[in-house]
């Protein structure tokens, strides 16, 4: 711990936060290398392909709507509208910070997802004979998956750094992403189809090891930027209501044809109705007049989507998923209460989203209600052939039964705990350097270090309406002295 | 009507908003109570469960693409986003009854559809073999719809009701529905794909008479916060735009596969832009200047919508539709001109989104257009086959023919509206009752009783009204005094 | 040119901006119009009437699931959103002219894709047999396809024409591009599936006529208005988001069954996300202190999409629409900083929303990549049946080759700039009448004339910001002392 205190003494930087350099140099600079390494290594699988119709007939599909396409685009573009509007809104909450909260999430996740489609692809759909990555739409899925892990860690550093930083985060986070998921997926031959373990724990645990790393002891200075505006809460419940209304295609996009997407988007469906409740009850019941927080109603009502992700295309059962959204409620809600402060105060931990309580520990919940439920399968319930399909007992793996399968899942939830803790400490470390153009602890949620911000906003905005709107200044003069007289 | 006078004295209420005993309790218990229920009776359809793999073998489905997932899912995710950003932010229209607008939608939708899900699934799903219901992705849709008609409700009652008020407004509502729903659809045998009668005649009668039954002598107090100011306009725009777009979906999400889904998609697309053009024409027409009225725009060109629900399915015909929208444009817009401010004064009744205008007429409408109709069927136009799938005569019904159908029909309607008056008459009586912790005649369409507030927000009311409606000068005058003293 | 100096004279009209009967007079009699010819002409077609029971047996079809609505229905979706919200939103930037940019976008947007599925649906969809069209969900999207020509134009002219100017510009607009698109597709054979030449090519250059035709050399009276707020580019950002999204639904919706649909949202999604990367990088480069501009941001983004809307179907491959999508994000942004401010100092073109830009130059350089890849296309890469699907070198066109595609492609792109400029002057002529009631010079970008306000907003603005937002009080009391001196 001494270690990591001399040397955040050591990078005790002065503050510039001028990109011009910087930010054009390592967007060019990794643009080029993706089309390089695009052009080595990525091309169309063989639905995507022309030679489709050739393939076709080859394998004798009947018709074109079997195109793997037709079963997942429309997943896919609700899990687009997730990554972009979704999480870009819902972090627009603070009164100064929603250019940066729209904007970086957008640069972020066009970079991110191109490099996802590599790593995943060097992992996952390499073609041995000619060496090349094969894409589909399950790919684009991946990718925006891949994605997801990078902005839940934004969200526990929203507003305290800079742009180019946000790329390094990104880049790490899904070279991380990409050997984690292949470790917990391919290896130990965990299910995990909406990503409670591989995204949510992974990304949560990412993003509050690196806030730890970048902990800013002086942070209340910028406490003033720090909270909401009414219009500013309105505009993040966009990002919450489209997180809410597309999570059911976020668990359900990548699950098996046929019933495994089915029960995966019924499964979401019911636990995040039953998370809304209880998110409501809590936040009325723990604050003084019972009124609702706006934090709680943003946030919290996501953890059910969250903690289903793993357990969503397995038999959870209906009330299975109702259980799991209601107690997902209260934890995430009393965790904005109690365990935010605390983190912040003890563990000097600063989340400024809170990803503890919508991520990290829904993903745990998650993780480990995957254990149970797969541990807990019987082919009574499964079916002889459906417990099979659900947990993919073939190949190698062909002599697995449900309670192996229920240990292979809590490792891999281990490892997921242990990449993001890991992988956090390790990349916080790099974005301590004093050479990436964060604010200072006074200039932090404000968009006004990387933006160019609309003329008038930056002085006064009384004034400037004043000149400007009013066309007939008479009478608005009459007024201000009527008024003060 | 003098007992309802006296009953109105003896509930001459104190008025404390408080909910932090009431809304945690609901809340906790009702859904305690779905988790219960849905244990005892809620389990997946052939579809969804892990047994369509056999199932599929059994039935001779060539492929997992004609799950009915993959006919159905797009249109739900579409109706999913009506339901909560399309009518959340139709509602955020006033200028401090955002969040309410916004959450409390959230809030009732994410507990009625639990509970319509097992009222619907008692009439239409249950599997005798083992009195089981069976869900699949028609019953989320149906469970959708089936909220959106307490919805409706809400939009009469909007920013004059509690929290709790609101919850029991949708168990009674939703109760309601589905025996209503039950009659009109399964013993009467009208069609109703898009539900003008089952939803939007219903939801409209329901509201405006609870609306009735709750109304506030002395609203004008609170006169100051019924409107709008600029930013909140432009938010509810987006909540009108998703319902306008996505309407074609509402209207043929559960209608037959194949051609069915496909022409109601054309009519409601037809309807709707037809719509629009007159009700800018009229809003035009009626307001000095020429200048467009918001609400108009905001509300008037989804009545085409609702008004070609039921007959959507039908082969209306393209000029049909577009017919069908022109008219509702136009006596919508008239309805907010003449009819709102008429229903206030005369009968009583405070319709604060105009529901009677967007969803009671267009509704009533739409029942009729049906009748029409579906009376005109020729079996030349519909084709041999066609008439049969199209009017569902199998069964029981095999022997009707369109004429008897047309007058089914009118009995639906009628039962639409009996249900609706009558049960917002009982809903409201109970409503009454000085328990419900519901707002002051001078504190409604205010976030401020039920929601915790961003700090500096609140200290701007006081000046809000001093520059408009001048309440409270004096407050405001020594305010300007010490700034400048 | 002087013929046109002097036309410009001789409409040096007084200016009157009540549309009070012109507008409800255009909409009523236009509507009326549609009905008719509607009614003389519309139909079903056999997918989307009941016969298609009938149909589908005659024609083998296996399964309702290869209903082309299957196929298409989420990519319509897709691209409704894009019109409505997408394009509505983008242009909501300006700080008081959010209520026309939303308002009369869906206003036009209505009202044209109704002409345009008559337009189009006499080139393309005419049943011979009894001269009707028929109508299924491929005519709705290319409804909407036509449309889009339409508001592109009108981004140019935004905020600085009438509600009936707009109108007459759609009119004209969709018969142009009905023709345009009849002579490029169909006459020509250029393909062109994202509709790089046929939209945006044809939509900017109209737009830009037309503004030129409309130039206001006083328009610097109205400077005040023509920029933005925080909120109102937060507003902003979500047009360009939901644009950016479904940009990928765009290019693929019309494209073939299987691997085109699959291929084009492929080639969409990584052109876009390349788009991003470069747009920030020159955003910030060309900007003192490296600062982002949220104009580049919420436009330049979106000019990958555009650029390989032609290729899209083709076998561009991966690397292909990155370098695409690289090189646009830097000619887009580049125009922003440079071109813009040249057309209008010594071009007189004033274009707002800066659509020259975003769809103009980005549609050239489309069409430009489109005739090379497909000059390029080969056997081995396509595969023999991919070469003639892809192409479509069937009927009279079963001799074409690659290479002789290219230079129908090029002659395509020569088609629609023609269509462009030619169209917008001659339409523009139109609109110099004085007869439109459009706004004075000093009364450009403003809500006010055409729209009825929220009373306070006008007044509160300076109150609201002086009392909460202001930390430097004595700047205000300093300013508000001099304005009542």
């Amino acid at each position: 711990m001494g270690c990591v205190q001399s040397f955040r003494n050591f990078c005790d930087r002065p503050k510039n936060t001028n990109v011009r350099i910087s930010l054009p140099a390592v967007c060019f600079v990794w643009q080029i290398a993706m089309i390089i390494l695009f052009g080595v290594f990525i091309r169309y699988n063989e639905e995507a392909d022309t030679h489709w119709v050739e393939y076709r007939k080859k394998e004798n599909i009947s018709s074109d709507i079997e195109n793997d396409f037709y079963f997942r685009y429309p997943s896919f573009q609700d899990v687009h509208v997730m990554i972009f509007v979704g999480f870009g809104f819902l972090m627009t909450f603070l009164k100064r910070y929603s250019f940066g909260a729209v904007g970086f999430n957008f640069l972020i996740a066009a970079f991110g997802l191109q490099w996802a489609l590599l790593m995943q692809g060097w992992f996952h759909s390499l073609d041995y004979t000619d060496g090349k990555i094969k894409i589909g739409i399950e790919n684009l899925i991946n990718a925006d998956f891949c994605v997801a892990g990078c902005l839940i860690a934004y969200g526990a550093v929203l507003g305290k750094v800079s742009p180019v930083q946000l790329m390094v985060l990104t880049l790490f986070g899904i070279t991380l992403f990409a050997v984690e998921e292949y470790i917990i997926l391919n290896l130990i031959h965990a299910r995990d189809a909406g990503g409670s373990m591989v995204i949510h724990t992974f990304g949560g645990y990412y993003g509050l090891s690196i806030s730890w790393m970048l902990y800013r002891p002086n942070l209340e200075q910028s406490s003033n930027l720090q909270g909401s505006v009414y219009q500013s809460d309105v505009f993040a419940m966009i990002g919450t209501l489209f997180l809410w209304m597309f999570w059911p295609s976020f668990n359900s996009a990548i699950t098996d044809h046929g019933d495994g997407q089915h029960r995966a988007a019924i499964n979401t469906y019911l636990a995040l109705a039953s998370t809304v409740l209880t998110t409501v009850a809590i936040s009325s019941l723990f604050q003084k007049h019972g009124k609702l927080d706006m934090v709680h109603i943003q946030n919290s009502t996501l953890a059910g989507g969250v903690a289903v992700g793993t357990a969503a295309e397995f038999m959870l059962m209906p009330y299975g998923s109702l259980i799991v959204g209601f107690c997902c409620g209260i934890i995430s809600t009393l965790g904005y209460i109690y365990l935010t402060p605390f983190m912040e105060k003890y563990l000097k931990i600063q989340d400024t989203c809170g990803i503890h309580n919508l991520h990290a520990m829904p993903g745990l919940i998650g993780g480990i209600v995957g254990a149970i439920t797969a541990a807990a399968a019987t082919e009574s319930v499964y079916g002889k052939e459906g417990l099979v399909n659900t947990f993919d007992f073939v190949g190698p793996f062909k002599n697995m039964v449900p309670t192996t399968q229920g240990g292979h899942q809590a490792a891999g939830l281990c490892v997921a705990i242990c990449f993001g803790i890991g992988g956090g400490i390790m990349v916080g470390c790099i974005l301590r350097l004093p050479i990436w153009c964060d604010p200072a602890d006074d200039n932090c949620f404000n968009d006004e270090p990387y933006w160019e911000l609309p003329e008038e906003e930056e002085i006064i905005p009384p004034i400037l309406h004043y000149n400007n709107h009013m066309v007939n200044k008479d009478v608005v003069d009459t007024n201000f002295s009527m008024e003060q007289n």
